[in-house]
């Protein structure tokens, strides 16, 4: 299989999703209930006898299950996180079996906004409750049961994964071992959250809106969506990166002196927009930009991080790059400071990178070798 | 009048706007012309009698022509650069003669989208020709030669109006003896752009847009130019401003679980918004950050900013703010870095503040206090 000419040697190749139905009802953090929800999920690797080489991949606002491999040849691109999953890569899957899940309200196969409501028989749509980090960590832990793990070696993400991870160290100690937080962030700044604010109000005033219940009239509000993800796509790139890569190099000959596309910078960002429209629900949009503004583990022990911190028994890995300012490096460090000072075992490292947000899917070699360096040194048994 | 409870003895007082019309055509950079236009403009202080010490204020994005003082004694707010403006002040009306007009485009008075187009005997609105940085200069230096100014003691402004003031001592060397240039940059970078072209798809996307004809509907592109405000205001501010502001303080006792404002910052945002589209017009909104992304001198040199300014004779002085992310402190860095390699007077401050963009209209005193000190050292006759 991974002779296939589009395959490279160090996929895990072909990989098929797989889906779990939960009957258990699940309280969720807003307090209303899901009396059942379907999971979807990839696994890479094989779980070891004892089951202690486990690793959970969480993933961020706009990815999905399919964190690496291919699900066809065909496929053009590999899952979001194939630079760091496979064989010989920085999640090893000669050595961990990695497990990679759909959170729910996400509109990639778990149960979300576009799944039916069974108390109505119709899609969920604005009736889909208010989804945190802990209720996705909470779901999480129930599939590990499912899959036989009781401790998972690692818990890794970026950015809104990476707040996964951190959540998994608080509420479950004694079930992860280590957590590699990149990109992230202890809480939302007031400017986070007021691009997520604009981008709602952009999807929740497009008239095809309807108040969430689009569906109902066959159609999704596209142009809101687009402006949404626009937004969103300037946050996760550098003032540098843009610049490079952009510049104020016109799409045509000369200006138009008029409002189309003028500069190679809005097309691109248009044409993001309107690819991410044809493949995103704008439901599942206004609850990642919820959960992200609900994030704050500390909240529950009056503001104070480190105390959060205190009960977990993992010890972390955290990274940052330096012209990420949607999570800057100063947030990790920030996490960083709560982490040392409950006395917790922990590697950071700031890597050069002009990605921006970004960074912590760019094949950067430093954080790469850093990535699997501290892989290399959590313990499997049979080794 | 000073003695007013409501007028502050350092305050220019109860001011009036003047208009002129113009009736010599004005060819556009964009091609076009306009046969006939109104500016709108405010005049503070008195002109000498070898009328030297005038200064030109010029207007960023949503300002205009009130740059000072009060149009009624019952305004909450004076004019938009009041802390500069004043007998006393910075640029002290006991000496100098200040004028500020709003420029053609806008929707304060001066020829725009919501004046009458001549051809048709109907409201320009989409039809009113792309403006530009140099066209508004062409516009005042009239306007400078119907009350008398030969050459302009100072052209000041911060933003999109120090790009005027740059562009003055361009195409107009002669014509002014000094240029001050706060929060500036040389060229819109490809984030700038960015941030505009999400603004602008904002407001065009709005089915009340009607493609700039919403005049004839009797209707605003409302909600669009709401998003589009609520952008730029992120943009304005620090992201350190916003935390000292608003954290993540809620606005109600605890979390609603819904998509009401739930922290204050998305409440503050939503209001400034809101209060925008009261009182600015989509149409203009859309031509001003059009001017933004057009503004580039060094383009006519190929490139080379410092060739551009090579035949200017003012002397510079430029301000940056330290937190101000939009045009940062290093964008006003480039403009220093091309005018000492052409040779001319600069004098550059960066200011420790907070405030982000906006601080060029916030009173720090430290700022305040340079500015008014290089205003001290312009020569005015009869002194």
């Amino acid at each position: 299989m991974n002779n296939n000419l589009q395959i490279p040697a160090d996929s895990v190749g072909l990989v098929k999703p797989q889906s779990i139905r939960f009957e258990e009802p699940l309280v969720l953090a807003c307090g209303k209930v899901l009396a059942e929800y379907d999971l979807v999920y990839e696994t890479y690797g094989t779980l070891n006898a004892k089951a202690d080489n486990a690793v959970l991949v969480c993933h961020a606002l706009s990815a999905d299950h399919h964190a690496a491999g291919y699900h066809s040849e065909s496929d053009k691109k590999p899952g979001w996180w194939d630079i760091c999953i496979g064989p010989g890569k920085a999640v090893d899957t000669d050595r961990f079996f990695v497990v990679s899940s759909s959170n729910i309200g996400h509109c990639s196969g778990s149960t979300g906004p576009r799944s039916i409501n069974p108390d109505t028989g119709k899609a969920y749509g604005p009736d889909f409750p208010m989804v945190t980090v802990p209720d996705w960590v909470k779901c999480q832990k129930r599939l590990a049961e499912k899959l036989g793990i009781i401790q998972w070696a690692a818990v890794a993400g970026g950015s809104l994964g990476a707040m996964q991870a951190m959540q998994w160290a608080i509420d479950f100690p004694e079930s992860i071992r280590h957590a590699l937080i990149i990109a992230s962030a202890p809480k939302l700044s007031a400017q986070n959250i007021a691009f997520n604010a604009v981008a709602r109000q952009a999807i929740m005033s497009d008239p095809d809106f309807h108040g969430g219940r689009y569906y109902d009239f066959d159609v999704v509000p596209a142009s809101g969506l687009k402006i949404a993800r626009m937004l969103g796509h300037i946050t996760y790139l550098s003032d540098d990166s843009m610049g490079d890569k952009f510049g104020r190099e016109l799409k045509g000959e000369q200006l138009n002196y008029d409002y189309r596309v003028e500069f190679e910078v809005e097309s691109y960002l248009r044409y993001q927009g309107e690819a991410f429209v044809n493949h995103f629900d704008a439901n599942t949009y206004l609850l990642m930009t919820k959960a992200l503004d609900y994030f704050d583990p500390a909240s529950q022990e009056g503001g104070n991080l480190s105390a959060a911190f205190k009960k977990t028994s993992a010890k972390y890995f955290l990274a940052s790059f330096t012209t990420d300012w949607r999570f800057s490096p100063e947030r990790s460090r920030e996490i960083v400071k709560a982490l040392t000072r409950a006395k917790k075992d922990v590697s950071y490292l700031e890597f050069e990178s002009n990605h921006g947000h970004d960074a912590f899917l760019a094949p950067i070699s430093s954080y790469l070798d850093a990535f699997a360096a501290y892989m290399r040194h959590i313990k499997v048994s049979g080794e």
